[in-house]
């Protein structure tokens, strides 16, 4: 398979991960959505099940869609990244940039479908928040830790899908996701994948997301007391209205994750 | 096979469908149901476990059970619908008048199961969402950008299913539906089917559903204050009294849809 | 196969599964319960779940656990409940019997596992929810033809399950019924099942449910603005401390299923 | 299959069970976390898709991660615990220890992936309740019972899961899992395995989870009222400050399920 192959492949499953991952954030988090508030469980199937369409659409590379699977392969000492694509580098890179690039597209559709939502919203760190993962509590460290945790879950159990005859497929991926997210998403909103939270965070911050009417003092005040599961009261927590992608954040949900799947990968060699 | 069995087929399957589809809608807004208030998750799975029946009650035809799916299959460029089904025009419409016909019927059994709730229920325009679609923010063109990219998730990945062992059938149609309501449904609670927006907007505008008894303003002011999920204070939405299908939004649930499902059997015909 | 074995082998499943069923009522209505106002769709993985595993457990004589699958069955003109098993009157009143008898002591087994918790809650009628069925808007015609077109749909898309390849087994029973309890679950309470009503209900009116213990009113007043999914306030509905079987109801939950059966089974004969 | 194999595939299994067990009930009642009250249901799916994952982790030794599984198995009368493992004492041992030190590490990871959650909470009882279940009515007697019953259905199925070609392999367990916290989560919060609530204590008891900055009094009155589900009002609840591994209780969650295990490996042994 050559590298327009595996770049398109990867970028479609990348995209339409991220279309439907940023999607339910887009339906729990913006003003008017029909899913307002409708909880953590609903944002874990959303992107869980956004891994489900992707894997099929990215059937024909394994549908890695995250650079962290790729590089857990990588460690891992698979010989194949799927079967007829071996791992050398100009594969390897077609799958990364595929990913990416798959991810911003993904990113930039979420917004269109949600675009009179992004109209409607005045708080710009709630749109931040469906591109790119904010964490609950800030530390680099510990969110950086968080992350590495999380994502190892994620590759070392993806790749013993590969040793065990489980007939699910993509479902097998999904639910792991799924999982994943409703355990280990707490701190950090669970990026475990570098190009779902770059390439989001470059469509962010290159979109005109922000609001130009006039704030209405109301309307923000009503949403200044609901959170992310709508019962958290934070009144400390001021709307903020300039855009900001946090570029500062960036590197923990890019290293995090990589770290994460290279340890996966080396651990799998090792037990598996 | 001819017409009629296969138009038999997708009415059972789409019935099926629409009355658990409609139902789950019924149970979370009608007034006294025991789901009342259920959130947006259980709506998903309402929806998807009503494409899972009916996709098995219609397994003779494949189980398209929606326009965008057969209309997709024909742009991809399949040679039949289903085993034995060649593409031609009797078979394209017998799908499409058994989905439709199938729709009409499903949303009038879900009347007759949630009877006494309609009957309990006063604001018109909640009846009119068991039925049919209603955008969260009305917008025409956006409204249409969102069904089309939410149908050609479906259809693509739908035709991406059968390029794949996938080994699980009707359910991955199912948690397809899933996901694709969680993660874009918010802005117009998926259509991503004219037969299922079309069939149970026609039956509203027949069925009885007005509410004849006087309007007790103690219990209207009581239901003012919740939204779909139960926890949007609109006060600003008065309760509308009055029965109207919204004929003016109706060509959106249903282009859009056919729409995205072409586009995604192009696609699908290129990339898969 | 003999009667006994065909009748432990359904007492035990219809046991596990009713079990389940009460179990996760009484964690989402009684007092102090970990999962107190978990949500309905709780209550429907927990009933779908209660399925899964008990057809598990009822592998040997196909899982009816259900009068109404039973006589679907043999509507339908199957030769064999299962294989192995041929249709004739034993082996039907094997069935019966053993469903009835396993839902009476699963029954039994909840208000065990809830001991504690039946001890604390004062309110009758929420004791009564736990074992049988309670409709959310009392109308014998009404709620009879909700509980016929709901077990219409449960036991045609199981004979279709036969129809077809579908490799999940018990899992698709779970979803099934999940979805029905989601969509057309609201207005009665979805028996779907009469000896899932009748069994629970003969071990609700037999057991020592009542609360001898002086009622304190403080605690009473409390519970007294929660509904099933927590939400509504009925604050015109009293609770109720006596204990009252609803013996004037028990025959829709019954009589009703029993009807959805035997016309599904006549339809599957018929289009399947 | 040595001593050391099976000792390392059960505690990766189990440590990745309780690491995602942990981790979703730190999601749900920890301060500040996404998933902060998120439901009885997201909590029931983190358990289960715990073992959904571990189970994939532990494949060379068919994934018990669970001393009541392992002892059901011995009862059941098997002749090997998985395949090329043969029942016998060194055997046994390697699975318990392993399910013992890799619930306790799994532990340990769950702790730093919400270590500054841990540090934002003032309320202990909370903290144990992350990693020890905490039954939500006290009666040694009846929560004994609760585990013995909830462990029995577990041991029973898993044991029915063999018996037949279910196709789902570590699904089925999962869903399992969900059904049975769903159902009868509610009393004693469903240990029904002694590494997960033993090995967890343990590690509750040795980190240094006690907040030692000030507690700030309005934060604490204000997470006074809500309890696990997030909507009963508890006000007669005080926080406790101190550490407790409230060693008193610790026998119930490893005896019940260890005796419902051997109930359930005796009964499979005579009825399936």
């Amino acid at each position: 398979m050559n590298f327009g192959t595996i770049f398109v492949s990867e970028a479609l499953g990348t995209g339409i991960l991220v279309l439907l991952g940023a999607g339910v954030v887009a339906n729990v988090l913006l003003a008017k959505s029909k899913g307002f508030e409708g909880g953590w469980l609903l944002i874990n199937f959303g992107w869980g099940l956004g891994v489900f369409a992707g894997v099929y659409a990215a059937y024909k590379t394994g549908g890695h869609l995250n650079p962290a699977v790729t590089i857990g392969n990588l460690f891992a000492g698979v010989e194949e990244y799927a079967p007829g694509i071996p791992v050398n580098l100009t594969n390897t890179l077609a799958y990364l940039s595929g990913e990416l690039v798959g991810a911003f597209l993904g990113a930039c559709l979420a917004y269109l479908a949600y675009k009179r939502h992004f109209d409607a919203e005045t708080d710009e760190e709630k749109k931040l928040g469906v591109f790119a993962t904010v964490p609950a509590i800030r530390s680099y460290t510990w969110n950086f830790v968080t992350e590495v945790i999380a994502t190892f879950v994620l590759v070392f159990v993806i790749v013993a899908f590969g040793r065990t005859p489980s007939g699910l497929g993509p479902l097998a991926a999904a639910l792991l996701v799924v999982g994943i997210g409703a355990s280990l998403g707490g701190p950090t909103g669970y990026a475990i994948n570098p190009a779902r939270d770059l390439g989001p965070r470059i469509a962010y911050a290159l979109l005109p997301t922000q609001h130009s009417a006039a704030v209405l003092p109301g309307t923000v005040s009503a949403n200044l007391t609901v959170g992310v599961a709508g019962k958290h009261e934070r009144p400390e927590k001021p709307v903020r209205h300039r855009k900001n992608p946090d570029w500062s954040y960036a590197w923990v949900p890019v290293l995090g994750p990589l770290l994460g799947g290279a340890l996966a990968g080396l651990a799998a060699q090792l037990y598996l």
